[in-house]
C-alpha cells in the first residue's frame, strides 16, 4: 500500500472560499482540516469536544467571553470542550483544525448562515 | 480562564535532543507532540492507532516494508496503524506527531534503546 503524502500548500491552492474546513486527513476517528477565514465568524461553542488551531499563514483572533488571544504563523491553541468562542481575522488567514470527525464547524449556532457541511475533502 | 498560546518555534527551541517527542498540547485524548529526528529510527508498528507525521522544518522520509516516502516542509502522512514503518532523516528534521495519549515512539518493538518515556511536556 502505497501511503500518500499531503501538501498543506497544494491544498490550500485548491478552493478560496471563507469558513469551509476541508478534510484533508484522518487519523483514527479525528480529522486533520484546512481552513480559510477573513472577517468574524460566528460565537459558538462545540459542547462534546476541545477544538485545536493552527496558524499556517496570517494572524488570527478567538475572542472567548471574558478575553481573546491572538494567533500567528506557527501557533496554536486549544479550545476546550464548552468554551464559547468566535474566531476572526482582520486580514485573512489560512488555519489547520484538528478535531473529532462529524463536528459542525457552528457548534451549537446550528441556524448559523456559516454552518458549512462536513466531510468535504479537498 | 485563559486560554494558552503555543508557538512552535519557541517551544523546539526549549531541547535539541534527537528521537525524543515532547507533548506541546492535549485535544481530548489526543496529543500534540514535537520531535527533533536525524538519522534513522528503529523499525516498529503502533498496532492499535494511526498515527501522522507533519513536517515543520526540514526533509525526512518514512520507509515500509515495501516502498518509502519523502516529507518536506509543509507535507504531511497519516501511517495507518498496523503498518510496519522507520522514519529517517538524513540532515535533520523537526516534525509534529498527532497521535492518542499513552503511545510508545518506538510501538511493538518495547526492547528498543530509543524508546522515549510518555507524557514529557515542554
Amino acid at each position: 500500500m502505497i501511503k500518500k503524502v499531503i501538501n498543506l500548500k497544494e491544498k490550500f491552492s485548491k478552493f478560496h472560499e471563507l469558513w469551509s474546513p476541508k478534510v484533508i486527513a484522518e487519523l483514527n476517528d479525528y480529522q486533520i482540516k484546512i481552513v480559510r477565514i477573513k472577517g468574524e465568524f460566528t460565537w459558538h461553542t462545540h459542547t462534546d469536544t476541545d477544538e485545536l488551531f493552527f496558524v499556517i499563514e496570517g494572524k488570527m483572533g478567538i475572542e472567548f467571553p471574558d478575553h481573546s488571544v491572538e494567533l500567528n504563523k506557527g501557533e496554536m491553541i486549544v479550545v476546550s470542550k464548552g468554551i464559547e468562542h468566535k474566531p476572526f481575522s482582520e486580514y485573512g488567514c489560512k488555519v489547520m483544525i484538528i478535531e473529532p470527525g462529524g463536528v459542525s464547524n457552528t457548534g451549537d449556532d446550528v441556524n448559523s448562515n456559516l454552518t458549512y457541511e462536513n466531510d468535504v475533502w479537498i
